[in-house]
């Protein structure tokens, strides 16, 4: 946590006042560096990937021994929090501190990654470092444009990568992928547990939405001639959480973003643009829940007279987690005297990217009120020392299987 | 018809492919400049009085005779239609040409009034020089500042006249004040008629209303969890549009501006800012109406554990057209062949602000789709001829009064 800390100002921070330290900036440089020479006080080999990637490799029992990955990702949002990724890279360094320590090695190697980009911190399209690892990179993505004018290959070239070797850092294969993450949410500190076992990533479904009423003046337009985009919109949004309430507690729908125009004090609303999230891990839920609500908007639609336009702009699988892996993770968490508590993710995390190269699991970590992407970010120190040791737990338990 | 079209486009719009004529611009003054020749071409003197009003004098049968007013404003919103506000001036001027042209003169004079600043098109205040005419004008006014950074103190001065003067333009008395407008609303056209009488101009509140609930990540924070700003700001848009549709036909009732913070497709709302506007000629309805509206959101807010501020920034009183006039525009309205219809404005215009100096009296005319404030807005030109002719029977009966 100290290190965390630590990051969480300039050099390692490009903003005044709070933590901003998007992939490829000088303050993502200056972490890279902080992070490797952890890496190698903790005693491993440290490289960076042809895909910015930091990584330390502790060696197993026999030299080139697959590896366990242990990974996150060190870039943050704007004005962000201390603990979103770089907690989970931290606690990678200390589970091969504490190994370390003991001159304890595994039969297999363990390599700690510290993902380049996972927010979309600075180009619109987040997880390209993890894309690469499994070899799910798109090459188109290197003409994605940042807001700052410049393409994600300029910018590599610009740190003296070469975009053209991006993908080389795809690795044939791994043991398996372990992320240890803040929740993010509220749900373990809503139930007074400090981890939990995140059993998947949702499935993920997003609609841009507009519905188009009259504008009028709205001194002048009797009610009952009014086509009103907004009350109609406030129709919907009532729909979406009253549907994402009757699923099961993994399923979340959310109205996040609502432009009224013209948005002026006098005028009736004709036009409405709002987004729909809609989150599940089984992708079945989440389904029936949008069809349930886009036809329930649909008919409000038509009942008021209001064009409506439903546009799908987004479709995540979802990415479960591995069954004998969260068994580990559960073994190891009942050894430490924890509950076992197993939650689905809502969030979006590198695990699901890795999922296409080997099993996965999630280690989740609660945090204060659920607050995340906020400086306001904190964690418990309890906490996080009782992950450290459910993840050593999990780390000994992967070794008893390897062997037998 | 065809004035107010010539005035859409430049020298008399500031806007490229369409009407802006805001207050003290160039394209103001030349509209100035065209209406004033037309005034004088129909047999008016024409001045400019002190608070930028250009006025347009014929006389009665007894030089200095109290006059009859008749105006409306010359200024446009951006992106505006072509006959708000012009069009009852151009009837003004069409009234005394067909006056004249018979050499007719009425017992007393008629004075034809451009109204500079209706809309409050270039200062955040509208209605300063009818407020001028009337001996309400607030000297603060000088100092309100532009969106160019400019007081209206400035731009008077920068258009040569004198600010300390601009109160001077208060006149004594009238004998009454007629203003013919597009209704900018539905109601002729949903009844199938050419014309209308104004009732009154409704009383009207205006509220700030701010919704704070908690700010989350739309994936991670279970829907039983969540404190959405959003979801009690639709339910409080709901309660507007069904108080508002329960009340007599001219109860309004209208968010048109709501901004959600902080936006993001990913992110539970966290804020809402919206607008509540209430209007009804009965100050007592309009009242009752807010009273009902307030104390729900209340309960919406309480009920859901979100923060409610409600704060009222806007308290107009209704300003009732007078009887007497109300009943000589029926009398011409019927001998016109009109079925008599009477309806209050939603809207505010120069009328409200000239009742505190003598009776006053509306006559809207019907227009298309009751679109306004939008290149789209359109009139008939057989309503048009109606009005013209309702105005020329009003003049007469009022002059009938007078001899009596």
């Amino acid at each position: 946590m100290a290190r965390c800390d630590a990051l969480g100002v300039a050099p390692y921070s490009d903003m005044e006042g709070g933590l901003f330290r998007a992939w490829l900036t000088p303050a993502f440089a200056a972490a890279q560096k902080a992070v490797g020479g952890w890496m190698a006080e903790a005693g491993m080999a440290v490289r960076i990937d042809a895909a910015t990637n930091l990584i330390g490799r502790y060696e197993g029992i026999t030299p080139a021994a697959p590896a366990l990955l242990i990974g996150s990702h060190i870039d943050s949002v704007r004005d962000g929090g201390r603990y979103d990724g770089s907690l989970g890279v931290m606690l990678g360094i200390e589970c091969v501190a504490a190994l370390k320590a003991v001159g304890r090695r595994m039969p297999f190697a363990i390599e700690v990654i510290a993902f380049g980009d996972e927010e979309g911190s600075r180009f619109p399209a987040p997880m390209l470092t993890s894309r690469a690892v499994t070899g799910a990179f798109d090459p188109a993505s290197l003409s994605v444009v940042g807001r700052d004018g410049v393409t994600v290959g300029q910018a590599l070239s610009d740190n003296h990568f070469a975009p053209e070797l991006f993908a080389d850092a795809a690795r044939g294969s791994a043991l398996a992928y372990l992320e240890a993450h803040i929740e993010q949410g509220p749900a373990l500190e809503a139930d007074g547990l400090a981890v939990g076992i995140v059993t998947g990533i949702a499935a993920q479904l997003r609609y841009r939405v507009v519905i188009k009423g009259a504008a009028g003046h709205a001194g002048t337009t009797s009610m009952a001639l009014r086509r009103d985009a907004l009350a109609a919109a406030a129709e919907a949004v009532l729909v979406v959480e009253r549907i994402g309430s009757e699923g099961p507690d993994d399923l979340v729908a959310t109205v996040g973003r609502l432009d009224v125009a013209p948005g002026a004090v006098n005028v009736i609303p004709g036009r409405v643009d709002l987004s729909l999230d809609i989150r599940a891990l089984d992708p079945a839920v989440r389904d029936a829940a949008a069809e349930a609500i886009l036809a329930e908007i649909k008919a409000i639609a038509a009942r008021r007279g209001v064009d409506l336009l439903a546009e799908l702009v987004h479709d995540l699988p979802a990415s479960p987690c591995d069954p004998g892996l969260m068994d580990l993770l559960a073994d190891a968490m009942v050894a430490e005297a924890q509950p076992e508590r197993r939650l689905a993710s809502g969030a979006g995390h590198d695990a699901m990217v890795m999922a296409s190269l080997c099993p996965t699991a999630m280690l989740f970590i609660r945090c204060a009120g659920g607050i995340s992407h906020n400086p306001a970010e904190a964690v418990d120190p309890a906490d996080v020392e009782i992950a450290r040791r459910v993840m050593l737990g999990f780390i000994e338990r992967l070794g008893e299987d390897f062997d037998a």
